[in-house]
């Protein structure tokens, strides 16, 4: 009917979801570190699915029923209750294999249900590990895009702007973008593309991971391009490996 | 007791002025188009007094009571039923020496008023026009610092970030800084620092300016930093010129 590109905005923390139109739209659900990395890992080493859930308690009685494996973080660490967290590196093929994984995290499944209360038309998870599955499929959809940073507890985080930016850079000329919050993903991810990892300590996110847990594998693999590059699109209440 | 220095955030939107403690801060309301930008160019030139009010028909009333000039604009225009709008071009020192502004705004005088419900300790007003100002104001007072941008409608605009980069900039080294808010608004200020105005029609605020009602000498006005150098300090209902 028209040649008019679909309009692409960023929405850079969860408490700005409500001025965007989603029920036309495909949202993209960003939780760098590590929500959305950890979907990435988990289907590409072979889950069934991944079954995000807002609390523990609903983890633990659901993996129970569908003997599933229970698992998540509350500010960054395994929740109480639970055997299984929110790395990345958990999720390895010998584990996790045909296996269904139900997650519960601060930030990226708070995200994503509120996507689905606001009647978001599509939604999928990207990150750094599976940029690339992203980029193709929203050109290939070709309808409005919001890509929705999860930040943390509201706050803004810089990681997740710069996937944002990672995936403008790629796929603008495909899109509308007049949204300054899309300008600054891009011209930050602009600034430190040529060496993400080396600029990582300067995010507070980082300091929260590292410092207090260590886990600067989990960065590294966070902050990876394509390393599990599959495309988890949520369907029927779970996150399956679109292909 | 301590030389611990103090915290300073920045607060990319007024949707998100609740997650930071304003008790113990000095608030810096930054509305570069336009609100601050002609708070600044009125005290400048000789205003005894800005008076923010957050309705026209309050800028009316008052301004008849107190002998002042009601002035504002809504969605970018001159607000209906006021003869005198939000264009720091206006208020010239022929135009406002001496007298009282009365003034209604879209975006500035909103966050103003939050910051005065979340019980701010100090309110200032700040764009590139008093930059140095804000700066010798908040090293001097040696508190907390809030950097509220205010934004439009409560998206992000990016001009504001950029000013709170600007102040950044200048004076980090007097601050705790560990806020992604404020290393993005540092990030991005370096990266177009030295062409501000060629940077401009990236801007989306730029295009409901320019485009719709040609106000181009406004936004080189509102980019240039201390062309109209003065502290405007809320005290008793009214932002009067510090010295």
């Amino acid at each position: 009917m028209s040649d008019k590109k679909p309009s692409l905005f960023t929405c850079i923390s969860p408490a700005l979801l409500h001025l965007y139109g989603l029920h036309d739209s495909a949202v993209v659900i960003i939780d760098v570190f590590r929500a959305t990395s950890t979907i990435a890992s988990a289907l590409y080493n072979g889950a069934k699915c991944v079954i995000p859930v807002d609390t523990v308690a609903k983890a633990v009685d659901l993996s129970k029923k569908i003997n599933g494996i229970a698992a998540g973080e509350r500010d960054g660490k395994i929740a109480e209750g639970l055997q299984h967290g929110n790395s990345p590196l958990e999720y390895t093929r010998d584990f996790i294999e045909n296996k269904t994984l139900v997650l519960t995290t601060t930030n990226g499944t708070r995200l994503l249900q509120m996507a689905l209360d606001n009647k978001a038309d599509t939604i999928i998870t990207g990150s750094f590990p599976n940029l690339s599955a992203v980029c193709d499929f929203l050109i290939k959809q070709n309808k409005n895009v919001i890509l929705g940073c999860a930040g943390w507890k509201d706050r803004y985080n810089l990681e997740d702007t710069l996937f944002a930016g990672a995936v403008i850079q790629r796929i603008k000329e495909n899109f509308t973008i007049h949204c300054d919050s899309s300008l600054t993903a891009e011209k930050l991810y602009e600034q430190v593309q040529n060496d993400l990892y080396g600029f990582a300590p300067n995010l507070t996110h980082y300091h929260r991971l590292v410092d207090r847990f260590g886990l600067i594998e989990d960065i590294r693999f966070c902050l990876t391009p394509d390393i599990a590059n599959v495309l988890p699109l949520y369907k029927d209440g779970m996150l399956i490996h679109s292909v």
